[in-house]
């Protein structure tokens, strides 16, 4: 996990994409035949959420979210993805 | 009914769909003519709901759902399904 | 009415249909011209309605319902429907 | 006007059309060139309305809707319309 | 002005639509070019508005309008327009 | 700026249009190459705005505004546009 | 960063973008890949921010945005873009 000073406005979370996985430690795979992918990563910075409405995910979470969750972002060649929490399926 | 860590985000559920069934010992049947046919399965994992909005199934409810419900995930060779609480129609 | 053991959820209503009819005792008749042609069923079984709004219609209501409402679901052989409320248009 | 026993949900309002007119006592004239011709008729039954928006229109009303307001049924020979209230354009 | 017994619903207003006009007292040109060509009224009758939203035009305002706001209406030969007041642009 | 009679409603805004500028004293220029070209213009009437949102701009701002905001209307033979506040990019 | 006089309205932004880099002293690449494009630019001026939602950025930050965000103004030969804060994703 980088540092790296961005910080995500509103709900935004930057993630940090985990290589895709055929078979993992944790045996989780993406399935050829799925409606809408789900990705993984690690979480990298999080904004101060909606008004009223704090954030679940923190830095470090490994979240779930689906294939075209969020925009691209490159940081000293490193790939990035920022998108809203909603975006986000789960916390594995 | 397996254990995985998985937490899902809002109100979000984890359900590991059953088997499609043509006659069951509860006699459901999904029927060839239905616009939206209707699908089957195991509550595993549930957030934490919406803001002022708890959660109506728990873990271990047969639930239905329908047929484009949710997106699909796989771990340790198990088909999921993670979809919002809207998308449950009815627990069985 | 059977008796069958599925709770919807939030302002879902499962109905049963009643056949088609030309002319009835009670006079309903479906027009070959309507827009929206209606549809009559028997209420079977309730959700708990949405937050801070209590279900109208109750178990043994006679509910009349536009063409295309609700999913489709057989069980033992018997054809059931499962609506929002909403999209019930009256008791009859 | 028919008795006729029928409990509309929600702000949903039923409404037996009156005969298309070309000049009436009242004058009223559906021209050829509006844009959405208005209809007219009697109300028949109302609903209990929105949660803390009580109907405007009540039994025995003549009002004014859209062309392609409401869904059509027909009980004992008599046309019928069952229509939301914000589809009623005037009391006349 | 004609005196009619409509009474419009919710936010609606009765508008007579004034004879379109090229150089008026006013002085009120319509330009061909306009996106939206305004239309000129007088209010003949209110609703009684929207929840907690009295109205804010009256009976005998000039009004002006886009071309295709409201449901035309005729009444002893007068044409009439029916339209929200969320239609109407400004008081003239 | 003319003085004439028009009272927008709501929240909307009677502009007069600045003629199109490629180099001006204050130095704006509207380039070809923008997704959505500004036009600059005087208010000359504001609505009473919308329920507890109180208007931003007055009479006598110069503002800015996308190309396609707003209605055309003509008086005495001056261009207006009238449009909603919250077409209103800035004032300058 | 230069001075210029424009209040942007409500919730938007005015942005001085930066020149597109391929590599950076702070390493940021924009890659050919993504889905939507960011930019980053700088805070020129700020809106007073929406009812109850005061504005997060302030000027002199540096923003990433989306690459359709906004609308492009030149002033005095210098490109900006006025945008709405949610169009930003991010400080930097």
């Amino acid at each position: 996990m980088n540092k790296i000073n961005i910080k995500p406005l509103s709900d935004r979370v930057l993630v940090e994409p985990l290589p895709a996985e055929k078979t993992t430690a944790s045996g989780l795979i993406i399935p050829d035949s799925a409606k809408e992918k789900q990705q993984k990563g690690t979480v990298i910075a999080v904004g101060n959420g909606l008004k009223d409405e704090p954030m679940t995910v923190k830095v470090g979470d490994t979240v779930l979210y689906g294939k075209y969750a969020g925009t691209e972002l490159v940081v000293d060649g490193t790939d990035y993805l920022i998108m809203r929490e909603s975006d986000i399926l789960a916390i594995v």
